[in-house]
């Protein structure tokens, strides 16, 4: 071992002791007859102090250190002079007798502090120099503390991790594989994973009733700032289980998490059917952090000539408490903000109550202040508010009205981060109709059950079916979902022939699963957390990239070891391929 | 919850209770005007009581019941008539009130007991069925018990479990890569890990001091009987740390496993090195449940005009303690044994000590009783017992009298499973040459240290160095490796340059270790250890196919997924591929 104590651990109690520590050089100071170095490790920080005047050998070695050289050093710890409470090894140094270079170190190109001066692609780039400074570090502990915690509560409940396969089969539903060629089957291709879904399911008719696994998976998107090729999911399944055991089972988890990890009890898990969450804050996601709840104002609000609102389907109104006092350039500002070409409202139009109990709208023409008061009543405004109005298209208009919510939220400072407020969101539709490719998609996936009392429905009116999948939001953040699977063989045929699949193509693809729920499947449900994005929110914030020891950028690429690569013409004809760049 | 206890937890104390089982008929009997039917679940099998003078109707359902079916019932617990002891719940059994068929089951393709009718093609394509058997049920249960002990111990000593990208780069150097095409990148390839070697050494370069995963690695190697595509290990690496610590540390990993999961408090830890191991028991994995060591005996037996012996560089015996009775039959079937072609020795010698004290040897003719008893002194043989030679080139004649001594311990019972004797194999030679390339490989990888003292030595003769390389092997089977890192560029470089690639192919392919060994690298080392082969160790078998929940056969493909496959058209054009079988 190259050192007796780690850079965190010397106390004032160890005083007069010898000891060897080994680490990286933070900081080099010269004053006077002294230098001064900061050592860091993974632990801590503990100051080095080398006198002159007591052996001017090392005290020269020692000034020659530069940033990040690698050095262990002996000595005698001894109180400080001048202590620093902020230190957990404040009150000590080491007063140096001996020091060895282990290795040196080239300038870094950036500064290893908690504020660096690197941009993001230089520290993805030198991402093991990005990795030594705290944020990140502690980002990894965290991520750390999550899975041994995750793993103790479901080991507790007598849930058995169980490890799926990464080399599998593609399937053309859902997003795009990833797929691996190979060489002892000729021309054919693995998939990896984008979930271990069909696998967990034959678990679960295998008999395995409580399986979990923290499991990476794998999605060939087009990236955005927070998806990442490949990405961590806390994975679970339970057999002879309803919906309510399931939300429980999780519920559980979530609360040990914030417990045993942040010291947060959370309070009541809330529950909203997707229906209420779409037309109270037009998102499946809302962030119940502060309430804004859409109010519904086309009896109030038609007819009466003002043409954006009678041409609409669906006029909805929320009232930001204490905004009457926005002035007109933020009113101005928060159209543009609404007719963004990614939001695409074609106007907002406002209402303001005065201290003076009356009105002032954009649309003072068209309503006079006794229509204003019925608005200010139905959205439960009163003096010094502000009542915010959008028109148009139901499904748009909410969508819209659920980015100015959130918004507002921000401006107002109502999405502060400790405050948590999770919710259960109920009762999905279990296709979605896609008007480009004409045909239905199952909303959560394929194996998704269809609520018991809608299942005759399936075959009048799919898209009025809703599912047993569920959804936890916490803030606004989707941490997980999952839902009741199909574990009848006729209803699972049914459902691949309603999402298009031919009775070949169900075969090729799912035969294996369809063969399994000849031989005793027993019900089953489940639910996956994402541990990547679970793990940003702990820490507060919502880039899952500093949640990831060595992520990929947005082009799928690790600029770090460089990769993807081209690969050798050996390697491609062992493999039977031809690469053909059009 | 479709029911209110398990099928392994009702006993004497519940009689009188209501209870809801759910679960698989395992058999159904009909005993006059009775219906027995063992309910099976992971906990265990309950049995049910069907009185068809109580309810004749219910009767009749359970008559029904095929195997695998999977049901629900409710009733009462009683006591049993005739008790069976064998069974945690043979004191009572549930006179059952309700019965509900939640899924039938086709007559399964095999029979779900601890010992089945399935031949071994037939169980991996119903996978899902074979693994509902206790058999492979208890394997997969010690597997996650495992799991959850090694994260105990290792977050215990402040390991941190930091998961590596599957992602990441090929590199020609070892076996063959899995590639992986990106779509996003033309013509590049990603290449799934081997295992996190570089990362996990680029971890300890930022700090982490006590990395560990329990992580996939993937080979695309021809397979073998104990091989997989894909399979898991314990990864671990430390910083600030000599062979010694690492091998400390590690020890106390697997005793901890052993004392936890088994109740076994494993004996000394012996130390040999890679060359008295070669010596002694030609292996580099020693089974040391038994003695039986090499003896060099070429002093005795050479210039005694034995053609076999004068012209061998090496003349090996080992002396099988008891079996001077071995028939003539056995002898040439011990003959038969060293000389298939896998084994390859010309001929085996043997000589009895026989009960009066005279030898009886197949080379009587060229040895008289004098010289055979200084064969018997030197072999440490006495009467009764039977000692055995081989002769030939060095390297070759070691491996056959390894394989010849680990034939005589399983004939002689001396390899029993319940003895465990680990062993650390030390000092590996850091090179090996190849003929057929004439070239050196790393015998571990182009990371090891070459020992401190040896390290001129590299640029003099390379065969002599040894390395910091260590094995843990148990019972002759080699459980983990790992070697002390180099963590100087310059050391490192050389290695590259001694083991064939150019200055362009080191940088292309390791240019981001050996930049990360500019920024100041510490000293570090690691083992990895294989996780399915520890678990089948656990387990008390050589297969560890049977502790993988969804494994592979032999040509690397899944049976019951019918994978790889062919992927369409549009797929391989978005990934800029072509298939060009020849």
């Amino acid at each position: 071992m190259y050192r007796t104590h780690t850079c965190g651990e010397l106390r004032i109690e160890n005083i007069g002791e010898n000891v060897t520590l080994a680490g990286w050089v933070q900081r080099v100071r010269n004053i006077g007859g002294m230098i001064f170095i900061d050592l860091r490790d993974r632990y801590g920080i503990t100051q080095l102090g080398f006198n002159m005047e007591l052996d001017a050998q090392i005290g020269e070695k020692a000034r020659k250190l530069g940033r990040e050289f690698v050095v262990q050093v002996s000595g005698e710890v001894i109180e400080r002079e001048s202590k620093n409470m902020q230190m957990e090894t404040g009150e000590i140094e080491l007063k140096v007798l001996a020091l060895d270079i282990l290795n040196a170190s080239s300038v870094p190109p950036f500064t290893v502090d908690d504020e660096t001066d690197g941009g993001e692609e230089i520290r993805m780039k030198y991402r093991y120099i990005d990795l030594r400074r705290n944020p990140l570090r502690k980002n990894l502990e965290l991520r750390h503390k999550l899975a041994i915690e995750t793993r103790k509560y479901m080991d507790g409940l007598n849930f058995m991790e169980i490890e799926t396969p990464y080399l599998i089969k593609s399937t053309p539903e859902g997003a795009r594989d990833f797929v691996v060629p190979s060489r002892m089957n000729e021309g054919q291709f693995y998939a990896l994973p984008q979930s271990p879904q069909t696998f967990k399911q034959l678990l679960m008719i295998s008999g395995y009733d409580r399986y979990f696994q923290i499991v990476r998976c794998f999605r060939d998107e087009d990236l955005r700032a927070d998806r990442q090729p490949e990405f961590t999911q806390i994975d679970c399944e339970m057999a002879f289980v309803e919906q309510e055991d399931i939300l429980k089972t999780f519920e559980g988890l979530i609360r040990h998490l914030f417990e045993s990890v942040k010291g947060v009890q959370l309070p009541e898990f809330k529950r909203m059917t997707y229906a209420d969450a779409m037309a109270m804050y037009g998102s499946d996601k809302p962030d119940l952090r502060f309430g804004m709840e859409f109010v519904e104002m086309n009896e109030l609000t038609q007819n009466k000539g003002f043409k954006l609102f009678d041409d609409a389907e669906l006029v909805l109104g929320i009232c930001a408490k204490g905004a009457g006092e926005y002035s007109r350039k933020q009113l101005d500002a928060l159209t543009d903000f609404v007719k963004r070409p990614q939001i695409g409202a074609q106007g907002l139009i406002y209402c303001k109550v005065n201290e003076d109990g009356s009105f002032k709208s954009s649309v003072d023409k068209f309503f006079d202040q006794d229509k204003l008061a019925d608005w200010a009543k139905s959205c439960d405004a009163s003096t010094g508010d502000l009542i915010l109005l959008l028109a148009g298209n139901t499904a748009k208009v909410r969508k819209q009205m659920n980015e100015l919510r959130l918004e507002m939220g921000s401006q107002l400072g109502l999405r502060k981060g400790v405050d948590y407020k999770p919710l259960w969101v109920l009762d999905f539709p279990l296709l979605e109709w896609d008007e480009q490719t004409d045909r239905f998609y199952a909303m959560h996936h394929p194996f998704t059950a269809p609520k018991s009392e809608h299942i005759e429905m399936l075959s009048i009116d799919p898209k009025k079916v809703n599912a047993n999948a569920y959804d936890l939001v916490i803030n606004g953040v989707e941490l997980g979902g999952g839902s009741i699977r199909i574990h009848d063989r006729d209803l699972q045929a049914k459902m691949f022939n309603i999402l298009g699949f031919s009775d070949e193509e169900a075969e090729n693809q799912f035969g294996f699963l369809m063969g399994a729920f000849k031989y005793g499947a027993p019900p089953h449900g489940g639910i996956a957390f994402g541990f990547d994005r679970l793990a940003a929110m702990f820490g507060g914030t919502d880039s899952i990239r500093d949640y990831i020891a060595f992520p990929k950028n947005n082009s799928g690429r690790d600029l770090m070891i460089d990769s993807p690569s081209v690969i050798s013409d050996e390697q491609l004809e062992e493999l039977n391929l031809k690469v053909e760049i059009k």
